[in-house]
């Protein structure tokens, strides 16, 4: 008789079952870590019975003493898996009918797999997101720390590569710390839609034995119930959210590692990697490789793509282990300023040399082509932008005067950059007043 | 001289272009909808520059009336595209210089492309969002509406599409109307993150020329302005996002399309899709193909992917589509209501059977095996599961006595479905309540 | 001293690692079940390191003897892994030493991690192919002989869910053989592609100590060898090629399990599925479901989109049990042939209305059209196609004569599509044969 | 009456059709490109029909010319397509009756619309992958070409960004080269799969009018004919195979321009781009953006992910332009071969440092630590790595003496990775000889 075998749906199967079979089926291997989270909803559950009828007080407290000798089980590593516990759920009953006999068969009463499974993940979540903002706060915390105390260290900035224009290495901190302020942002909105409770919803019409689901909510402190039985018990929109959520910050993780890779080159220079983020190679004795970054970046693509709960498990271990990296990247991050100086270049400033001629009165798109053949006069001369001199200068526009060589001032060409959001040195104080500002009020 | 082609990086290219790469480069073939926004944008940085002093009024004046013969042009379908005009934000401006001479040449002052493309974007999606929520809250009024009016019809509730409990057609309407609700939740706080302006970031370090962004932002109507230039010109966390919600939505579709199909089969035959949402077979005379909801069906496969401009303008066409054909298929839906009620069968309320015994006492688990016996034993003695005498009942349970009878009444079964977010009439009214009020909030 | 700690590149390090970095950048997990490949390579490589004298006889000897203890290690189970093995390769060459001393120290002589790895992971996936192979052939064939043993039966053909036209049961069998014979087609090139041997690629640069690579290709066995280090180190094609192939054929077999899930509902009732291949639900007793099927259709989203050895591991696993599951699923289906027959109707002829008045010379358009009147007809008069009279079909068209009983015979009408891929008798038998040699062709 | 429209599907539908469906459903605005190969299709089926008896010669002569006369419109640009044209197909047989009348009608019979479409694509995809073949190769060839040119110039081949070994530039493009030589073999697989004939399949029973399906074949030049009629009406197989193949190829150029884009950097320098397949920026004067290498590495991220038909059309444009102007990159690009031989540091020469206590008889690993320690010693005191003294490299190891000198000469390090694949002149001989052979192989 199949029902000998235990299995939960009993009198009926009476052909045995593919044994490859119960390996497919099986989630045992990556969903143990439900272990608390589980013991936790039964605790709810079974409080939820006794006030409906269903169990006695003296029921519902032999199955919360035997779930908490469960746990316990679980917490010193003494729980033995069974091969026929197909997933954590089933485990869990399993040993609590050998701790305390029949009365543990009424704890399902009225709850359906769907509804424990997803009542349990949301729990696990709900519990991830939290350590996961603490992470990314911190990860932001400390490149703000660090844009403020290097605010004076002076850089190119790149578009495609190319050197663009310079500005303060702070600018780049803020400029990849913002964009983390927008996951943290989403991190929070995910939880709060985690934050509903499913459970009485049954299987799909719903609970019919009276139990009251505001007090289950108020047992495992939810923010509210989830509307529709059969919605809540198939839904994982909250799921795609959180895969989705890694996903974009994982994006804006890989692009700082990809800039700080490039910026750690022999031919960049700009930064060096701490020895306890790098490794070495098993044939190039010379070779120290930026493997966190590039495991950063590597780590990318993994994230998305699946909408699976075995997905989630695995997600949320890589952004742990990602944002602590990250943290430690950027906090021991080594960076050459003097290198950092060089790499300007006069060209950079052909942007403020049309400015100039903007301030004189030239429409911009003239002033544009202007500055562009004074570039060209520099190439084709072989010398730098800075050194043509005032008469070459005129012959391009008589607008350029003696007054010209104060355009050739990196500093002073970064200090112009005022508007808010732009890297003079009022602006990046504004940036790193307004995120920590958003800090606090994410942490409140 | 390149200079005398009108590109815009005018004096210091010589060598051709390769044809190939122009057209590669252009993107005049789709963002050419952003027309109006774009002059709007220009518009507004137009009254910064005045502010600034980098444009007389007079000049302003002469812009802004030039930008509005322009856009003029657009609306009445008269402006003439070039072939040189790489992208909508090149045609506006080259159009504006051929109107009002030179001038035109100043309003680019301080702007980069970038700056340019992405605030016309977030001006473009700021609308679309607005549209597609009043989209989205017409589909789930229709729907909600149609779950009061038809609350009393009552039909097969399926998981892994086989029949499970007897449900309200009301219930499985609401059930995809709630998941609609958490879109339309979603997509007001995309639109809050797309509400954020970038102009007055110019191409990386800022804009030094004194412009006023908070004028900006009002000018606008901005709900912020971005915090750091580099972030705020090369960031599409919007895009993404947005995409993504649609994904997310055209899932919820896609299963409420699916479900459809399925209820619609001769197999089924619980419901029949008006003519205006059909279409037939070019080889077979008989068919009628629920063409309608295969559609939204496969869109769903393309709404996620890619993250550029192109695809927003895409993804926002098959939404407002797809939207306004769930709407209407959901209007004329004709609902059969005899075949509902004759595909319930008393092997659906097997687990009623196990209630009735936990009521009696039993603990649940030994419930649901003594259900599962009596299905088993009808099912070999080829008998409904209603038709099995008190007697053989009673050699499964001696529980089982004559007021076993009362669970055979489905709309009994239905009934005790009461705790919040089941299938009963009073949680089904309840429902319905929560999600009116959800539609109201979101409006407000 | 870092050097200490054993780490492969040893003298130079002095900062101390990260433990979350060993971890985060550990494979050991997931690429032990490399290890005999490993040794296999290794083994290759001494030979190839003897005959290029940087081994003597002895040292060889010594090498062979020692990775053979290793191999049995593993074999019996016995093998331990210790803290800071980071991966498969690290560990045997660890193991070696502790075994043999010095001399494994020189078995990675010119030989780069990289090139180790990717040569092991070529090892195992053209064994993995094989196995796939094999598999995939077992259930074609298993399809193929069903179909010829029930080649008997009619049901209906669908389109759009709709019923369309009577076709054979075998003819639904081979379109899902046939589509099957194309992934094992596509796995031959992809194992092809698999068994060129990058084996002596060095880092980047390629093997400057003499190493003779096509010794190492003969001693592993592989068709050819790859053309260029650099490129043999880093390209995946072949995984990604692999990926896809798993992509494409569960997306068959998820096909063919949907159809197989619809067929076997209450509401069709054409097909019930083995209690092997079944289980029930833990709240509702009635309850027996697809589960094999579900989990089938629901791996299928699961095989694509990440490109890494840990994604082939999980999908080698996949793709095995899901070809086990499904022949066992098939060959053990149980077909209800009355149900089939009785799902056939009288519309279903439309199509051959309509021929029939082609025969009769009228142009296929307005043949179309006609029956699409006769449907109508039927329809508003609420009789079957078939229970028109013959003055009511004249109303339609003079050219319906009573001749047109012969078109109500579904038998008949199957048997009109002998065209090679039609659904005849004639044609399902010419498909068979194809197919068989097509199987006899792959495998030979 | 619905007949009236003369939609296909005529005589049964009487609801009027929601407007916004027409749009959802036509496919013209994209498929017009078919026009060609569908009256090529047309012009086949005819002559079958002909040839079953089912048109007279007459009829059939009368519908060939009345097709030439629709291509021939579509040829000079005068066919105009009428609001109720859905696809291209309707659009052809509605001229086709408008010039020769109800004759037009009988080409349809017994051909579905998915059997026509399906027979359009393949035929158009089959003249694409040709096309695409031809592209592919020529770049093969150019890069082959240069590699030949250009083979005494060296430069540092890089891992992780880091600077590895030294290479020849031949090296790194035949690394290239060869990845592309995969690509070109897998699209004749793939065109392989794409020429076989679905044509003669009907809707899903099959061709029940005698039409022969090796006539079909034989017109339109088809390798086979497809076994299984519902299999090939519905499978898209080579979609996802062409889609597929589109991906792999995208990422191999993505890489070479992510390559080239660092080269060409002011820090790398070793590479320029001709004017020719560069851009300039609105607002920086100075910069000259590799916009051409951009745009091949953003369209990598556009070819997968759908699979339909529009994205074959939007995919096979973006290759054909991709592959021309990688083309054309290559063949102009201009490299720096000075910047390339400074760029090479005795540091890259760890390797044969360690090589050279090898060859002295240590074990790998040892030599491996101590070249480590002469990296290590060199960067402690601040000196190259080939500026050690003897005596410091002999408190490394007694095994350094006098002749450790010849190990600092570049040119000499290149040319020990004689074993083939490596980057030795013999080796990058053998290479360009093998891509050669394997171009003329595919050629044939």
């Amino acid at each position: 008789m199949a029902s000998e075998s235990g299995k939960l749906w009993g009198g009926r199967f009476v052909g045995a079952v593919d044994p490859i079979m119960e390996k497919f089926n099986a989630s045992i291997t990556y969903d143990r870590q439900l272990w608390e989270v589980d013991i936790q909803g039964s605790k709810a559950y079974s409080r939820g019975l006794e006030k409906a009828g269903l169990l006695t007080t003296a029921e519902m407290d032999q199955i919360l003493h035997g779930l908490d000798k469960v746990a316990e089980e679980w917490a010193q590593g003494t729980f033995k898996l069974n091969p026929n516990d197909e997933d954590i759920h089933t485990a869990n009953e399993r040993r609590l009918k050998e701790l305390i006999g029949e009365t543990a068969g009424k704890l399902h009463t009225g709850r359906s797999r769907n509804d424990q499974v997803v009542t349990d993940l949301r729990l696990w979540m709900r519990q991830t997101c939290s350590t996961l903002s603490n992470l990314l706060w911190e990860l932001i915390r400390t490149m703000v720390d660090r844009a403020e105390a290097e605010c004076d260290v002076l850089f190119p900035g790149y578009t495609h590569l190319q050197r663009a224009q310079p500005i303060r290495w702070s600018h780049w901190i803020l400029s990849h710390a913002v964009a983390l302020t927008r996951d943290s942002e989403r991190l929070l909105e995910v939880r709060k839609r985690i934050d509903v409770l499913p459970l009485g919803s049954g299987a799909i019409a719903g609970n019919p034995l009276g139990v009251d689901r505001e007090l289950l909510r108020a047992e495992l402190s939810f923010r509210a119930i989830t509307l529709n039985s059969m919605d809540a018990t198939s839904e994982r929109d909250f799921v795609a959210e959180f895969l989705f959520w890694a996903s974009l910050c994982m994006t804006h993780l890989s692009r700082m590692a990809e800039d700080l890779i490039l910026y750690g080159t022999k031919e960049f220079s700009f930064v060096q990697l701490s020895d306890a983020y790098s490794t070495g190679s098993s044939l190039m004795p010379q070779k120290k490789n930026p493997d966190s970054l590039e495991l950063i970046r590597s780590k990318a693509g993994r994230v998305f793509g699946r909408e699976d709960k075995e997905a989630v498990f695995e997600v949320s271990d890589t952004m742990s282990a990602v944002l602590q990296v990250a943290t430690g990247v950027i906090s021991t991050l080594q960076i050459h300023r003097e290198n950092m100086g060089q790499a300007l270049s006069p060209d950079m400033l052909a942007t403020d040399l049309a400015y100039y001629l903007v301030r004189k009165g030239m429409p911009f798109r003239q002033a544009h082509e202007a500055s562009g053949k004074a570039v060209f006069m520099a190439e084709t001369k072989g010398v730098a932008l800075n050194q043509l001199s005032l008469q070459e200068l005129q012959t391009i526009s008589p607008l350029f005067l003696s007054d010209v060589n104060r355009v050739w001032d990196y500093r002073h060409s970064v200090e112009q950059y005022g508007a808010l959001g732009g890297t003079a040195r009022s602006s990046i104080d504004w940036q790193i007043c307004q995120v920590r500002a958003l800090l606090r009020a994410q942490q409140a």
